[in-house]
């Protein structure tokens, strides 16, 4: 039986308690200052996390971030963070205030970081702010939290640099619903991570933004099926240049991400609402008024990269011209265009 | 102005009749034995295509098979063949008889055929078998009929061992709603133009075989995502063993077509109605009655190749578990069932 700590009570954090109690693990559930709500929820009996529509299993004890002592650390097989991006640092806090032994961290956060031009993952940047982390862990795939929860199958990959960490924590993990790869292309899999909220933006613009009246859904279908491999190429090229691999965005981490992000969630719904024409303001400011929208991070860091045309012997080719028309969306305020005329798509 | 003959007036030939007339090119659309009440209704003055919503456009002349003269095709530029694949001995036993001087001719025909365990493409039978044509250009990427005829936009690829010859036709075909790119990996695009309706069917169960009752259209989304990056390698590792390239199925003619395909049509509705619980033959006798469903065709030429299992040191796995369970559902009259434990998705 392995020892399990997760930092975060929201859904995702929450949802992973699941596989790894199935499995007979003792985890302890940490919330945020944010979920002190929540862990009084849970705590009651026969209590259900707010925004999961399942218990927690049997095995899984939650308790306040103000709760959380070095023993509870100690001889922990795993932590595993499950914050979204806004809460990475408290999470950095938190754990060099109570960590006093060496343990391997995995993260669902996922993000971008830039100083100047260089842009960075989250496996460049946190060994070294969290000292006593011995092996930074990313997770990737596609995974709902709530459809975790309720023990839907799906397929998700562990990357880290040392292969057998990632290998330890996916046997700790694996159940038969939460089937798990694993990868050293840590850089690929928490780039692709961050980058598919981003081009889930743009994918998502074609789904309203060619209407079909003949169909049951309203919507025409090439235009999305052209730009999500659009997205996919680019995300690969993209994912290369932050220095991971190519092969990672055409897997789980990158493509399989990429379409459930496309089927729900914030980075949809800006997308969708950009396809009809209104622009991100007017999105921010009503239906997501007040919601993270991780894409729109995403962009801000990638403004910093030059994503410069390539050149050939007929003169400047554009190279990424989805990121640049979800950038003009999001960034300058536009209107969002994509002129199919500018895909160069092999 | 090119001269472009079109054989097929089914949806595909006339959607192709499109871009290539709004170019301003001369093009000659010849029904099929099939096809004799379209031409005469296409004749007709404001003559719409029975099966799409959009008048020819100016330029494009419709005529019947027992037209067909070897006139027709004197200095012709291209031949494109848009029949689907029970038409191909007829257009082969035409197209000999009438042809009296070397063309290119480009296929949107897919189809794998099998001799023994060895199994091929169209672009390595058809070629011995129509003397006269001069390349074989194979057309792949997302593209509904209709939608093109309706010039929503989308983006395709172009395959010819003879790479200036795509992209001359490329060039003749090329509209701001119709992008196209080109590769020498003909193999590659037809392997995928017929794996993509197969893998379809897996797709397509996953969308109603795991309900949530919490979301609008009733589907989780999990178990489609990893499913369909499951069939994305797996198209690739197929592809690669049909003598084309892993990136091909990566791109427009892979991943993307698949993608369309997942979204409607006979091998999805087929996929969908697995997914539910229901058998093939169920299917083929009830909804799908008398309807061509190509992805059955496709597993039946797969039963041929011995998709062996990989060995590695922990013994034998699993290299095709969702071709191996499509295959199950249509061959042996099985329930669908994907065991999600046999997934090696990386």
């Amino acid at each position: 039986m392995a020892k399990i700590v997760v930092l975060g009570a929201g859904v995702m954090g929450t949802a992973l308690c699941v596989p790894a109690a199935d499995n007979g693990h003792k985890v302890l559930l940490v919330g945020t200052p944010l979920d002190q709500d929540i862990v009084v929820t849970m705590r009651r009996p026969g209590g259900i996390h707010p925004k999961l529509d399942a218990a927690p299993p049997a095995g899984v004890e939650a308790i306040r971030f103000d709760e959380l002592r070095s023993e509870h650390l100690a001889n922990a097989d795993i932590i595993v963070v499950g914050v979204s991006s806004p809460g990475i640092g408290w999470v950095t806090d938190i754990l060099n205030r109570v960590m006093t032994e060496a343990c391997p961290i995995a993260f669902v956060t996922k993000g971008l970081e830039s100083a100047g031009s260089a842009v960075s993952t989250y496996a460049q940047t946190l060994p070294s702010r969290i000292p006593l982390m011995s092996a930074f862990i990313g997770i990737g795939g596609p995974c709902i939290a709530r459809e975790l929860a309720n023990r839907l199958p799906t397929a998700c990959i562990y990357a880290c640099e040392d292969i057998s960490v990632a290998e330890q924590l996916a046997a700790i993990m694996q159940t038969d619903y939460y089937r798990l790869s694993v990868t050293t292309d840590v850089t690929g899999v928490e780039a692709c991570a961050a980058l598919k909220n981003f081009y889930a933006i743009g994918v998502s613009a074609m789904q309203t933004r060619y209407p079909d009246q003949r169909r049951a859904d309203g919507q025409s279908k090439n235009p999305t099926a052209a730009v999500f491999t659009q997205a996919t190429l680019e995300m690969a090229r993209l994912c290369e240049r932050l220095g991971g691999q190519t092969t990672t965005a055409f897997g789980l981490a990158g493509l399989g991400d990429l379409h459930v992000t496309v089927g729900g969630g914030r980075n949809s719904r800006l997308g969708q609402g950009l396809g009809t024409g209104r622009t991100v303001v007017e999105m921010l400011s009503s239906e997501l008024f007040g919601e993270t929208v991780e894409g729109v991070d995403t962009a801000r860091v990638l403004a910093n990269m030059a994503l410069e045309k390539q050149h050939t012997d007929e003169g400047p080719l554009a190279y990424f011209p989805l990121a640049s028309a979800i950038m003009d969306a999001v960034l300058q305020q536009k209107r969002f265009s994509l002129d199919f005329s500018n895909l160069i798509v092999q």
